[in-house]
């Protein structure tokens, strides 16, 4: 279903997300975000609402936690890359963290 | 409150924690544990009933999270070191994953 993110989708849909605080990890094809809150109950208020969202998609994030941080890195296996997935996961992260 | 773990307590209440799967890390005075589920849901239960307890303690874990597992870092930051309730929050756990 999914495919990797195409040059234009790259320029139209993933550099947007770069100047929210996303970056491209370095070693590989995928972005990185930290994510920091009050404190850990709101951490992980963040964490479960995104995981609904990521159950319901299919499409599951690596992630860190310790205390009020969150470190996500999306990126899409099956494609060993960046596909729309992870644009729309990193959005809806972005959302609800609010 | 707390105070880093004696060497008699690691006798009496650390070792039995490493015939479970846990594991001492070889950087620092932590215990930690890779914890697997049936999938993703399963795992993000699991987190969810641990940081209920977490935060009841006070006393939250470091951990990652991909899919259906769940890597767990104990340490007590305000010690330097293990305490009691990482004992306490590493049987929680284990109990929790049953």
């Amino acid at each position: 279903m999914s495919e990797r993110l195409s040059d234009t989708a790259r320029k139209t849909t993933l550099e947007p997300l770069l100047e929210t605080g996303w970056v491209l990890d370095e070693t590989r094809d995928a972005i990185k975000k930290e994510f920091k809150f009050k404190d850990f109950a709101d951490a992980m208020g963040f964490m479960t609402r995104a995981a609904i969202w990521a159950e319901k998609w299919n499409h599951h994030p690596e992630w860190f936690n310790v205390y009020n941080r969150v470190d996500v890195t999306l990126t899409t296996h099956d494609v060993n890359g960046l596909s729309a997935l992870d644009v729309k996961l990193a959005r809806k992260m972005d959302t609800l963290a609010g």
